[in-house]
């Protein structure tokens, strides 16, 4: 039996790549999704998820547009010189009349928790708003929550967008604060790891080539994408944020250092506004879990992710075709 | 000719390395030592620091009692736990009848600029208080400062003293903020490099047998040093923060890693308070120099430091004993 998801994403380009794996992944069913302001504005991310969806004929996945605006600030209009005005890269989906479901995404996650009672696992590949605005409306939401796995974040890492915080805590620091103190069990997936893991040219070529329409969009996605980290990585790749946390949500990626540490997000106004600040200190004999502490915070995986990410993809996709 | 130097310490078992490596380095002159709170008080500071002088026989070095307090807040107490009651980790140095020189440490240092405009080196290893104040009372000062060298922070390695915070930037992020915002050419030590050198207890029984009375003083604190970092490295030994730093302003150890970025200090009080916020983004192909950046950060001394400063202090200790 599959295991309910609920997937809180900002579609998005890596968004897109954990999309298309999570549809590809027997562990998981996908239950409903989330939308909320990151990488572009929450209704924007639903129209790109339910395209998505459409290309993959799941239309039967509900989506619920999330918070346009984050708790303490207004969106801020997103990150178009790393994902594209539409946040997929300039590839335009089909025009689909799916329309997201009544209510916001913190309703929807409410809902599902009740359907699906201690069952309900959580991914977040965004900013923490529609978690932390759950969260408000109903305190006892973490009881009914198996699992909550989190792509944000730096630990030890340089950020992304400042030196030390990472853009979906960055965006709402005071929403991942409420997040990573509510008590359930987080798995915390940072730069720290993503940033070791990447999509390169011969990934791209072998979705484009799939002929599945969700994995030649995806393909021609990552083309603008691959332009955006040539600074970084000193070539054409990317790094895979969100497919990696969606990964070790599914149980696919082992998390080979993960210490569950304290981890306090900084919400002040100061140099580190939006800094997962964790304790790391003690750790040099190797990882040592703090009693009580909640938070996992992922440091390293070893096995490569974007081999078992292609194969997944280009296995639906092949039966997609048969 | 030796380069004229400006130590500035809160002597400290560390620091007293430091002092007997810098009093056996011929390509610098100690030409003045101020102190401040930190490891211990600015006055116990001092009275070890005259000590450690004395043991060597260079009580010619002018000594002046700093800040007790910093700029912000009174002087917490010190760190007993790590360098013992007395700083000196329960070492009894000989009484001396030498004083400090009047004046407190900000003005030695004002003075040294002029007596030796445009070469005076300033090397620091703890709170920056000092430094600080001698920048308020003259801001022309770093005009007649050749080189500083600062022991302190953390760039991408945990903190000592918080999760994200060393111990001598945290004791005064007000001073190290006007330090580091000063303009003048500063060589950062933070923990990130200081960290990976340890003396071991080959070294300490070498300091111990060599019969000289300073460097026997020095092997006796290490003692109590070495406990201390049982549960960091998992055996006796220690760090060597300050000698590490030491090194690098004499120009004995060479920074193999150490770009020019920009660097804030946290001066709010959020979790992140003391952090030296170092912007590495966009170093993952190899060190990048910031045009304009005043602050080199040494994240890599290759080259392993024990064995060099042991070899300075044991051969000063043989010329001692001729």
């Amino acid at each position: 039996m599959p295991r309910p998801l609920y997937f809180d994403c900002d579609t998005g380009i890596d968004d897109s790549v954990a999309l298309a794996y999570l549809l590809s992944s027997p562990e998981v069913e996908l239950v409903g999704i989330g939308t909320v302001s990151g990488n572009v504005s929450s209704a924007t991310a639903a129209e790109n998820t339910i395209g998505l969806l459409a290309l993959a004929g799941r239309t039967d996945i509900r989506v619920a547009v999330g918070a346009h605006d984050h708790l303490a600030h207004p969106f801020h209009g997103g990150a178009p010189h790393v994902h594209g005005d539409n946040g997929l890269g300039g590839v335009e989906l089909p025009p689909t009349d799916v329309r997201p479901v009544a209510g916001d995404a913190a309703d929807l996650l409410l809902r599902l928790s009740h359907e699906f009672a201690g069952e309900l696992e959580v991914l977040t590949v965004g900013p923490l708003t529609n978690l932390a605005i759950a969260l408000q409306r109903d305190p006892s939401l973490p009881e009914r929550i198996a699992a909550v796995t989190t792509m944000g974040g730096a630990a030890l890492a340089p950020g992304n967008i400042t030196p030390v915080a990472e853009a979906n805590i960055h965006n709402d620091p005071e929403a991942a604060a409420l997040h990573l103190a509510a008590g359930w069990p987080v798995v915390l997936v940072p730069l720290d790891a993503t940033m070791e893991h990447t999509f390169e040219e011969e990934h791209r070529d072998a979705l484009v080539a799939s002929g599945d329409p969700l994995a030649v969009a995806v393909g021609g996605m990552l083309d603008h994408y691959f332009d955006f980290y040539v600074d970084v990585y000193g070539r054409r790749s990317s790094a895979l944020h969100d497919p990696l946390a969606a990964a070790i949500a599914v149980g696919d990626a082992v998390a080979t250092v993960a210490p569950a540490v304290p981890v306090v997000v900084d919400t002040t106004d100061g140099p580190g506004r939006g800094q997962t600040v964790c304790d790391l200190r003690g750790q040099r004999l190797g990882p040592v879990d703090w009693e009580g502490a909640t938070v996992r915070v992922v440091l390293e995986v070893a096995e490569p992710l974007a081999p078992r990410l292609l194969e997944r993809i280009l296995a639906r996709a092949g039966s997609a075709a048969r």
